[in-house]
């Protein structure tokens, strides 16, 4: 579960919600915040023509699906990727090529970094392993930008209906004065649907398009150091030299840690 | 018909209506939305100018017409045409890639694949057939960002001719303020314009741009496996390496599914 | 003339008129919304700050003239270039790269086309002809952008003067309330500076801006293909793989069109 | 003087003050708009948070120091470059590349000339120049984009503090209603740091931002002349080709008029 | 210290607090604008859905704590960096580029520097030395974007979560006007959050994020003069013409001034 999105949600609308009791008529004050009509026009509507915009009803479940990643945490263990990486190239210098197979097949799970031993173990050209990995890298990439693209949609639809739905409330009220005292509630009404779109793009959609946008960057990032090592190790490059090119994918802080961690546990490894 | 977009379009308008219908007036307030000058102002001014922006009266017609589009499902079977591309290679490979001409005139109706086999048929130089088939690509795109710009383009016209009606109504009622009773409806007659160009651009144009442009990168990201596939069959490439480059181009498990089936199957084809 | 925008201008700036006219006092009422006070801060103001934007007074003009453009058609003639290109192919291949002078100088208006020819029968370099070529549309397309960013810029300095204007207005009036009944003539009075400014971004400025790009894109991609062909004749290519590389520029239809024609009258023109 | 940027300032500035003069009060009307506590809030609030996004107190002063350079004409002398660069070619034909060094201490007074032509008589390689100078006008084109950026932020603040100051003034009369005829000239003023906003950022900042866009453009295209003027020498291209290759710089006309010039004094130059 | 922010961010707000006090309550004015609930909305808002955002809590933190960048001066001493790497290329063609590793351990502090010339030592090949410092630079340029990201965001969100609060007040209000006489106070208490998200935008937000853009060009560019030295260094280049390539990294004025230092000091350093 990841922490800091959690707690981010769950802060940001309990602040709506006391900011909402601390009117006059207290927690009541709830009631009126909610009302259907104004959560039909608004949800609905942008709903509705981000559904338009998905290239089929399953792309549209699957975007919506997508909010729960913003809860898986992405873990950005940079650290063990290189240390595994480094491995391989002390195996594959050791024992050959070859011998990546079994060790991709014992103690490999991620399929991309699998799909990259294999290629090398079955004596692929290089330019070809690089043009195949990142050509899946990139598809990749796409198909994180198509729920990125998703959210930003819904982000800039839920405040665009939340106005429609405020202009029919106004035109509706202003077209018929004949009370003047329901010109305030009238108006609160009108004003619920900004105020619902609003809180679709500012509490939802743009906080999960930008922390997609951010878990995208971390798995391309991941995925990059891989492309980097299986080459080198393809190449039959020193490990140390590996070592030394991947770690600077990393922090200087990060990489001071790693060394003395790697020289405590590092028998274990190799 | 695509369904996605349809309901999307059926399902915004009607929650627009519902909401409207729930003014004091009920079914009765969609009269008071329907106004013959605030749709000639905003929809005629936001037309007319993109007229202007065309290129041609022809190239105006077809930006409309664009909009049907949007309700073609496009088919982005990639997993067909990498099929297609595999039985291609082996064909290439057992029989020459003079064979690829039978093949193509048979069981191809894709006029850029058909193209692209003709080119390699006639013995064109790879990075010729490369140069040719990406030109191609690069019109294809350059032609659907010409129909995405056109809805871009009224998706902005709108709400700005829809303020420019406003300012027209306010003035209008403000410079004659002798009866105090007509401010009201005036008012609300003058905001119909905003509404209406909120609903062209929300309703309409924000959601075919965007439509428009996902079916593009679909289509672009088809063709560009079609384009690896025949440079690599020119290549004389091993189809099983065909297979596993173009399969970079879809998600994994996509590219599962593909193999499940293909073994099933894969007898008929090859 | 440029039906499109001509039409598209007049129908704007009409459907304007209607719509004011059809306030309470009829076509009276367009009276109150001219005012040359309005006019000159709107105005004034956004061609002044666009006067310091320029180069020069000079710019300033040419910027101003630049509006011409749009009611001149661009004949977008791709098909007439390549058949150009083409039968200059079979010059250069019946008589020889020398040969082209004469028929550059018989048959061939456009000084772009001239250049290129003039120098390949210089015997320049390939690269180098390629270089001066491409120099020189990038510098054509720098000038278009020139003009394009002028009716950019006013664009987005009229709707802010026109706020200017109604700030200006509306400080004035609020200081001096003394007569009620002069509030809403007033605030009329200072909306029509927003109404001026929106109309010159929304019915002249973005309108022109977007159509000297497109007719930009136009250009260059006409231009484009001449620097391809003349290259590919420098390089001695087949007339008929030069045709196959030119019309993967246009569109597919009009690749057919232009076949159909072509087998016609072809006789006339090779 | 650059004329354009004077005399459109003064414009600007001159049309704000007739507006002004046309309220109620006349001329006296200025006085309503000289408010030293809204200068105070809007233009020290947008210069403080501008010093803060400077790399230092100097970096601000000479951010501000740049706004004199809108008045300084830029010579866009293309011509006179080319024809500096054909006589340059014509020395170094007719007397070597080290006749260059005399030439260049007697007739050239542009630093990056004459360190273009340093560089060559020592013998640099050709490489190396290029990639001296290019490094050498990205640099200039940086310190150029941090003038503009001064400008950019200082325009976006300037409405930004001119909004919060009207916020200031609007809370402080909201909550203090007391006396109703005040709340007229009460708006007014809160209104003014909005008004101040907006002629900073449209009077000054964004068209002088856009004025050293356009001079940086100008100033580059001339460096890059002589990059590809000086290199060429280098390379020992014939004069002729030289001229030919500059002229794709400039624009046909001015192409032509040059060549007309040439042609009478020609003879001088060369 | 960085004077220039500290003095900006001080006067920015001493400038809010005397405007605030300039209401008719005079000083005490400043409690109306102190409201504990709005700030809760504001701020709690804001920072929660930016703790969504951040990738883990102690990524939230980090970008929290980037702030103090602000005030830390980023030494931009590009002739200090070019002295340096001039001295070690004196010592590298005097004594080989083994003695650099002793050079490096007794002059030099910046472990990008260390570590570039260890892997010269080393032997490593030219292209691979490049590409581990361009690696290093580009992942130290995202981690800079993270923390920019981050105040963009918080940036963005302020005003947001501003204009929610504003809503939830304003509807709590218009529900219940009964008293007439609290309309302006409830007004005034629901714009205290616009006012919030507006400072905590322009006052905190945005010339943060702009300072930290800054800084981090100022030591990119730094980064980009040392591998361009080092590996100048390691090509055997001519110290005369590592200076030269060097310089042009800096303004003319400041090579001026470095070059009369350098002839005074030189035989120091050299």
């Amino acid at each position: 579960m990841d922490l800091a999105s959690l707690i981010g949600l769950v802060l940001a609308i309990l602040f709506v919600f006391i900011s909402i009791s601390l009117g006059d008529k207290g927690v009541a004050s709830i009631g009126s915040f909610l009302d259907p009509a104004s959560a039909m026009i608004t949800f609905g509507g942008a709903f509705a023509v981000n559904l338009v915009m998905s290239s089929s009803i399953k792309a549209f479940v699957n975007g919506l699906k997508s909010i729960t990643l913003i809860l898986k945490p992405v873990k950005s263990n940079e650290e063990d990727i290189i240390k595994q990486i480094i491995d391989l190239s002390n195996v594959a210098r050791k024992e050959g090529l070859l011998a990546l197979e079994e060790a991709a097949n014992n103690s490999i799970e991620d399929p991309f970094v699998k799909k990259g031993i294999l290629l090398i173990v079955d004596g692929t050209d290089p330019e070809f392993v690089r043009s195949i990995l990142e050509t899946e890298l990139s598809c990749i990439e796409d198909r994180h930008k198509t729920n990125i693209a998703f959210w930003e949609n819904l982000g800039s639809m839920g405040p665009a209906w939340g106005m429609i739905g405020t202009l029919v409330g106004l035109i509706n009220m202003l077209g018929n004065l004949s009370d003047i005292n329901s010109v305030g509630p009238n108006m609160a009404v009108a004003l619920i649907t900004t105020f619902y779109g609003s809180i679709l793009a500012n509490w939802i959609c743009i906080p999960t398009s930008n922390k997609l946008k951010s878990n995208s960057a971390t798995e391309i990032m991941s995925k990059n150091i891989v492309v980097e090592g299986l080459l080198s190790i393809q190449a039959g490059e020193n490990p140390r030299i590996i070592e030394e090119k991947l770690k600077s994918f990393i922090s200087p802080d990060r990489r001071q840690a790693m060394s003395a961690n790697n020289s405590e546990g590092g028998g274990e490894q190799a």
